[in-house]
């Protein structure tokens, strides 16, 4: 069988295709035949050594798959062959809030990933799916989708009537645009690319902003507003883009910390927290239980992930050039298997 | 200038029309010329004296409202004469929980109401309207539209793909019907009336029930919830429906307790709510920062009050016969002035 | 080996000491000497079959038990033999809100329960104990400690200086005395006993109410608060005492609804619930991450459970009638094994 | 009558005692014949004209005050003249979240403060006192137990058994260490003085933390928790000690945002807010439902603001300069009046 490891050791090869033999099946195990994943920019971290922990070389990468289960342990009662699974970016993070038991085991980097054509896992790090969604759509959902739903209805609490600021077209902001349309907001995005926008628009988004042809975008976004700023930001750029979402959240508003696209040692100031009231959350994906409730909502309104562009299985290092080039708009997905 | 008047005292005649002069208007005063009033459930109480606490004979009833702000006092800084205006069913409860100042006051049984040509509140005791609703439409918000919201945004929690059961299509369940569907949840709906059903669904409710063929409701609800019951009840009914409200949540669901439909004696066997780990919250309309927010997902999403039928200003009684005969689908209102 | 087995099926004997083989231990179990047990009211409901669910001949019962670990299978890796442990009332709620999967398999009930001499669970099922806890001591805490600390932490969000209400001096009531003194709120309780009042007086109560001289009890909780009523209540009667619980909490005040004393069967009217915007919380015992955080506090303010009295493992019935008396305060303990 | 008056265009004489004819009551009105104050460091940053918005010359300086009600207007009905009152830091925050109506008009900086000898306030914008406070430990509450209150029970959610981090021993500091005892949490305090931390131990402080002689005390505060962190931190130092209180917070911790005394131009990385899904929320002050729920506390309690020194009201210079000095343990108070 085939798989991807990364080797951050070795920078002229970060990402090399290997052959391996599956570990035999535990009794509260399951194996699944993955048909799909999907990049996130954690991803490319990873590849680079530069993501929060250190990666060993030869860590298989991708948090994000989706199969089909083809065998599974004994004592195994939720799943059995030919179930439709995705996998969980955190399989011990099973509900409530997160401690330090929860967030160990991060597939792709604390633990071997999903970019393998066969992916042995415990059943409680699977998640069933509905048949509305293909492998491919599927396979977008772990970290970026899930991310999304934390901040928007975890973290960002959000009701119908209120707004959303999102950031630019990747995984978790095109997510965030279609899971805050469901949920009844107005949302205000940005992006670089007019057509970007006009694409925003057409799934939904009230209000677009080219942050090139307007770098002071936060004086739109209040002026959107009528002077009081958006209840919710999904912040993907970091530190970078932190004081102007400051200034661009109402008085109690909430900001969900997500991105870190401007670097890991950017700095910010964050004395506008003060006289707003406002909050600064970190969202490191989230549970099985948040994963749960988005299938749920997927389902009841027919939604589809935004997927980019699908790309071969040997194409690997193709699809992570494009996700490092930051011209996507939603999900870049490779196919997995032949 | 005329209004109307609850004789409790005098059960063959206890709503009277009475001319009566307006008090000079202090200085954080405002004088409204009422158009319109909606009825309330709790309205008919009132002439009968038996909603919570005792009427006096001449209370000017209904704490719902709208109409054109014709005079300021001297103090009063956000509203001028021309404004458009809804009535607060608590003056005193601006936002947060409420308290024992918050909920005194209450219009048309703890002080006077809006069924007058001249309303005269502090300027905290009324709300700016969106020019999207005619005064019919937002005479319809006070009492039912905001016990709605905080029934499922407050108490409720609600997220896009959870469902809400709604029974009845009275004033609140047919606001908790248009609200539930703008934030994407899915809704149940239950009536004694196919036609109602019918048009239930036809402003988006995705399952009717017919509660008299059906008597055994909540069995229904399991099916439609693959057995795992709802997230949220508005109870309408009271303690003749809530055990079927118990049996029809799910586990950790939450059950709006709303109504006294069913007598305010009546008795009810709670057990239920311990293997449930459900709880049930008494819903007592709610603040101005809830009006506010609902104000905006009201604009927000265009969404039209459900008005059943219009009565002119002399036809009171006929309206207050209408409420009682509980043949209306959303709310009844009564054009007030000339 | 021994333990014992409910026979509901035979109401002569419905408790019986019976010898057995344990199973042999899977990879992820372990195996514990169970020390101590102790009863709750649901035990004795259990050996009379009238609990939520049919309960088969041969059950073990108990939900509470502390001992020592002797085995651990081999992918075990939190618990090794030597160490002190108690066991979950839900061995799968884990964290988080309950539902379906987390609250099946209720120890001794929907499962084989701790009394038994040699108790085998998955790892996640047991948790560790601080060392100042006796066996005895932390056999008391399965159910009624985190049903308590559920109550006032999780559903009643108790802050110093808030005011929580009592009833009786069971095990969930002392639990709830210690723990709302430990976070610096008023305490008033009830009992029939004026020498359990002064016992608990002695624990920190602030106010005791004997209901029996004082059968208009709720009366003598307003006066205690200026008229204003408690917090929380921990509302262990039932039915029976729901009315008179919703006459003494403050309006916003929370009843967390735990026992059913007066009887499954029993009917109230809830209608209070809405003039004081009030609400009614089932707890069904508490999740693995509510006793973690509840054996903090444990250790940090060094509390010492209650135990009204210890009974020989031979003597399991005498505990079981002791229990049916009601005359206990606190917590009644069997020790199990030579 | 006497009052303080600010001019900060006057570099030279930025205080100022200024002799002033009190304007006539209004209706709603109260006139508070002011017995003390207390500073805060904002006041220092009003002088300065460095706090958040533009102050103008003549400005009456001062938050916190408390006094004796001398006369009240015709319609105000919950207070008297012979009460005794503090002032609001918001006088229009009553309850709720705060928005841009409710952080309006904040004393001593968007309007007139209590820095004078005669005290006209709205009725809603003073609270009454428990009599086991003077004038002066009153007048240390409305800016900074608030702010501490707001920050461990709103913001922090703070539970017994839980650890809290204080940083050095200003006002916010040192009611958060009487607060976080009264609640039955555990309180690691940092200084850079042994005699104020053996001064905090005093007073409750669990474990004290030289930041002098420790300058890596969030080594300290890790090992002091096993590892795991704090659950609430009440950051006062601002940008400059945000990265080390983040490293000094648990995964899922709360931190709260209070203070810039590192300037309010500094910055900080926030990266690690995400692999710990931590929290930072700005803090300022509070509600009146807040203060009351404080005074609960502090009444229920026996609480008693420490108060650093009293100076007369002609030593007002003095006053501000040992605020500038830092070298204060608690709170620094003015008395008011002959």
């Amino acid at each position: 069988m085939k798989r991807y490891e990364v080797h951050p050791s070795n920078p002229a090869a970060p990402l090399q295709l290997a052959s391996f033999e599956p570990a035999p099946l535990g009794d509260a195990q399951v194996a699944v035949a993955i048909k799909a994943v999907s990049l996130n920019y954690r991803d490319l971290l990873v590849t680079q050594n530069t993501y929060f922990g250190p990666i060993p070389d030869g860590r298989v990468p991708c948090s994000d798959g989706a199969g089909e289960v083809v065998a599974v342990g004994k004592s195994v009662k939720g799943l059995k062959p030919g179930d439709r699974v995705a996998t969980l970016f955190f399989p011990d993070w099973q509900s409530g809030a997160p401690d330090g038991t929860a967030i160990s085991g991060a597939l792709g980097a604390e633990s071997d990933g999903a970019f393998t054509e066969r992916f042995i896992s415990e059943e409680r790090g699977l998640i069933k799916l509905p048949d509305s969604l293909s492998y491919a759509e599927a396979a977008s959902l772990p970290c970026a989708a899930v991310t999304a739903w934390n901040a928007l209805f975890e973290v960002g609490d959000l009701k119908p009537g209120q707004t959303v600021l999102l950031q630019g077209t990747g995984g978790v902001s095109i997510f965030g645009l279609q899971f805050a349309k469901a949920a009844g907001a107005r949302v205000i995005i940005t992006s670089s690319d007019d057509a970007k926008l006009a694409r925003a628009r057409k799934l939904g988004a009230d209000h677009g902003i080219n942050y090139k042809t307007n770098p002071a975008w936060e004086q739109e976004v209040l002026r959107l507003t009528e002077g009081l700023g958006v209840d919710v930001v999904l912040e993907v750029g970091g530190p970078g883009t932190l004081e102007r979402s400051l200034m661009s959240v109402k008085i109690g508003g909430r900001i969900a910390y997500i991105g870190v696209l401007t670097g890991l040692a950017a700095q910010a100031n964050p004395v506008m927290l003060i006289p707003k009231s406002a909050s600064i959350h970190g969202i490191f994906v989230g549970s099985r239980a948040m994963f749960a409730a988005m299938l749920d909502a997927i389902a009841a309104h027919g939604i589809h992930p935004v997927v980019d562009r699908e790309f071969p299985f040997a194409e690997a290092p193709a699809a992570f050039a494009h996700m490092r080039s930051g011209g996507h708009f939603g999900k870049i997905v490779i196919r997995v298997g032949s």
